[in-house]
């Protein structure tokens, strides 16, 4: 089935043609001189900006009313009202990208770590399309986020124009979604979205602005009294009952015991829970896919479950009686022939203990009391670190040991680099401290975005982004909004020129990178010189192949206000 | 409704698993001797190529017969042994491209030169979903495309790993879709995938590929007999009736009578054909959206409606009697306050002869014959060019005016600059021989990607790319792939540093572009160094700032094999 044709305006062979009733308002335009070409002069005679009040308007002034004060965008003609409206707003700031896939990979970072939603601005549904790989890591983060697309004018829709597509299916791809219904709507919409949006830890949400209803005006007071409670009161903490924190407990007390805990979020006092739980019941406690959380030498060191299927089972193959906890039982991110895709032991007993949704905080509070732990057990004093010095050249382990030992404390880590990504997840738990935002829905291009994000919510604190070569090139325009905006956002680029990923993986299956197949794994002809790329978009950078220049670089970008990116060259 | 859930097994709070049978093969694979990371010792003791047949090798082997002979690619895990088959596979080239857009719009301008579909191999939902944008506008093109999407095992899917999603929603987006349904189906998926992307012009294709499938075993001689005549026989043309053919003959010979074509392709004889019709009848002959066109000074003028609202219901005033072939009938890019969604008169006649689908040839066949029109009428005898040459700054029209003069014969042009693009247009009937391939659909980002494929289907043949830079900027990935391949791609960037469509929007609206709307506008904060983006990806660069320089540069480019891009500044 074709999208947007349903509706369609059908046109017999040989009628008059009577669906349009305001042909005489065709002329009325008067500013255009020349009928075959955009030129100067079309803009000639530019006009005032609007006063009147609009739905876009009311959109923008409900959401910043409600808390919301930034608006990543990346916006066309069917968002002109939802552009001006921004103009004028107070207390919201814009922040435009060159490619929608950073702004919702922005709008991302950014509400995992500011702990409330931005705007996205998104052109119809090819506009929108471009941001889903990002949608897809937010939905699976549980990050809450508002995604505004503008849509052709209702009555343009059944019209099936060039750039009208079904964008529900898109949206529906991601998260609820809204469409507006009037300019009056503008308002209960915003609240709905922003309720949609921060409901448990968070969701994608998504509201569908024709551009009527952003142009439409709406009286002068409309949504400027004081704010609906709807969205202002924060939905109850979801926890789970009595009977299902007892039970958990039961399966933690027995010999083989584990907790595996995920999510949104692991706090700094969850951390310490999760230390205490550990230390005092002896149970096994692992993490598993979390989207945020705090690390560093002053922390519990708890392990994160790995990524490779049989290195996954085998970190999970003593466990008796499994209790998950802010997220599903892990399974394995791919299936692999004569692999199981369940990685806990068959004959383990497991329970859900809470989903994505619940409050983790809360849950480990009933959990350490039903076990008579005392969460303050958690406290660290002996500090783990430093992370050891490395030296020579950059490869696979190294990188990431030199990059652990150069994060400055309370910095931001924003990790894309599976194959490069071993030594700082190995080292993190001996680093100063810092926050981890991590890229959980394996969709490829998140990380430079989420640093934008991440750097636009805390511009008092240093972000670093470590990023595979080739995952950064899916979002790599994020360099100009870092340079724009003049982000602290260190890039350090894993270059080692070959999506390891891939030929570790055919290794794997037995397979080599032979002929072609090598072709469709190796980067290096041409190398992608990420240094001009840094400066194409206007961004200071430098090149090292050692880990001692590493170093060296992570520190001197600390001192210098603005992004740098680092290419590291490995080998 | 959140994808990829239903049919989730669900967990019962304290049982025994009992899902998994295949728990006692987990520690069978002994090549990682290290559980908490990635090294590179993992990828020691590496496999040889593997030699059994496979869905994979049945699928590329089938297309190949075929006469598939080009694959665009961005893998993953989930289609290493698409990778794998690939790269053993005689008869298909494989290309990679960095970022999906860059191999969907590839595809779509491979297909349009070539005349027959390419391969696009896609890495999942995510994968998949970053093509997206240019999958619309292939759709808009009547391009007949094939997109091979890795999914998880079949028996994987129901677990919901993290980078599972609902893919059929997002095919479902663009065109139909075959989900292939054990590795034996891989030869009668692809026959079906072919006859779907060739049946009328052309259209997308989608075949969704579980990993299982393609590394299932398939009998050795599976797809090795002579092509299935399913996918041999070109499905009938499809031409209008005789009945319709009068009816539209009688309206283009009213008073006011007029043709309106547009679609998938013009050809040299088509464009003749149109213009014997209106030099013999007297009607007006307009084209309106056509995805590829021969162009020059020695074929007929056809002028083409324009963009804006106002100027093309101007165009179309006096038109009382209206005969649309290859699209639908003409309405507005987007909807606009005071301004009719339908272009033609409301009074006047008008009739779709033939949709999208149509022989567009054929039907001007057999509608010159019922008005007794020799298409022969059509030979040009005074050729109109060549093109007034212009110097000075570059600007709105002189950019493209200058680009247009220097267009060498046989050359294609891909062009993706809305607002600069004005210059060309109105010179490309006075220039030399060319095909040009428009991109229809508005989603942003298809110049780049289809001068990557129209070079892969033109080896022979100098492809040049008047592209916008806002534009430009999506797909900008696409540059490497040119410098691998060594394509003889010449990138003519048109710097205006603005998104200039949105400022004049914005003023036609009425409103300014101030304050933080100017921020969403300007292009120039800071500057995109086109050239040094160029030198990041391996392409030969200069930057130009006048007409006589950009004229030099392109025919210096002409003369250089493989790429060159041109970062023409404007004023």
């Amino acid at each position: 089935m074709r999208p947007g044709r349903s509706g369609r305006p059908t046109i017999s062979a040989v009628t008059n043609q009577d669906s349009v009733s305001n042909h005489d308002s065709v002329s009325n335009h008067d500013s255009v001189s020349n009928h075959d070409s955009v030129t100067e002069q079309d803009i000639d005679g530019a006009g005032e900006p609007s006063t009147n009040r609009n739905g876009a308007d009311l959109l923008i002034d409900t959401a910043a009313k409600h808390g919301i004060d930034i608006c990543f965008a990346n916006p066309g003609t069917t968002e002109l009202h939802l552009v001006d409206a921004l103009g004028r707003a107070e207390g919201m700031r814009t922040v435009l990208a060159l490619f929608e896939g950073v702004v919702s990979g922005a709008a991302d970072g950014y509400a995992r770590i500011a702990g409330r939603p931005a705007l996205g601005v998104f052109h119809l549904g090819p506009g929108f399309a471009n941001s889903l790989a990002n949608q897809h890591n937010a939905r699976r983060h549980s990050t809450p986020m508002i995604n505004v697309i503008g849509d052709q004018a209702s009555w343009h829709l059944p019209y099936d124009a060039p750039l009208s597509s079904d964008i529900d299916a898109l949206t529906g791809w991601t998260g609820e979604t809204r469409r507006i219904t009037s300019a009056a709507d503008c308002e209960q919409a915003m609240i709905d979205a922003i309720t949609s949006a921060t409901t448990g830890n968070g969701n994608v949400a998504n509201l569908v602005v024709p551009a009527d209803f952003a142009w439409g005006e709406v009286d002068a007071a409309a949504g400027l009294a004081d704010a609906a409670s709807a969205a202002t009161a924060s939905p109850a903490a979801i926890v789970p009952d009595k009977a299902a924190i007892d039970a958990a407990a039961e399966f933690l007390r027995r010999d083989g015991g584990a907790l595996i805990v995920g999510g949104a979020r692991v706090s700094e006092r969850s951390l310490r829970m999760l230390g205490a739980l550990r230390d005092s019941v002896g149970c096994g406690v692992h993490l598993s896919r979390v989207a945020r959380i705090e690390l560093g030498n002053d922390l519990p060191n708890i392990a994160e479950l790995p990524y490779f299927p049989e290195q996954l089972s085998a970190a999970l193959a003593g466990v008796s009686a499994a209790v998950v906890l802010g997220r599903e039982e892990p399974v394995t991110f791919f299936g692999y022939p004569d692999q199981p895709s369940v990685a806990l032991p068959a004959e383990a007993d497991r329970m859900v203990l809470a989903d994505a949704s619940a409050d983790l905080e809360a849950t480990l509070e009933l959990l350490l009391s039903a076990l008579s732990v005392d969460p303050e057990q958690g406290e660290v004093t002996e500090r783990s670190g430093p992370v050891p010095e490395v030296s020579g050249p950059l490869n696979a382990m190294t990188i990431g040991q030199a990059f652990a030992s150069a994060i400055p404390a309370d910095a931001i880590v924003v990790a894309e680099a599976v194959s490069s990504g071993a030594g700082y997840r190995s080292q993190a738990s001996a680093a100063e401290r810092h926050t981890l935002l991590a890229i959980l829905g394996g969709a490829i291009g998140g990380g430079l975005p989420s640093a934008v994000g991440a750097a636009v919510a805390a511009p008092d604190r240093r972000v670093l982004c470590l990023q595979a070569d080739g995952s950064g090139l899916y979002t790599i325009q994020s360099l100009w909004t870092m340079a724009r905006e003049n982000l602290d956002v260190t890039v350090v680029i894993c270059a080692n020129r070959i999506y390891k990923i891939l030929e570790v993986e055919l290794e794997r299956a037995g397979m080599a990178a032979v002929g072609q197949a090598k072709d469709l794994v190796d980067l290096d002809r041409p190398t992608v010189e990420f240094t001009s790329l840094a400066a194409g978009f206007g961004v200071p950078s430098v090149q090292v192949d050692s880990c001692e220049a590493l170093v060296a670089a992570i520190e001197e970008a600390g001192r210098t206000p603005g992004p740098t990116l680092i290419e590291a060259v490995m080998h």
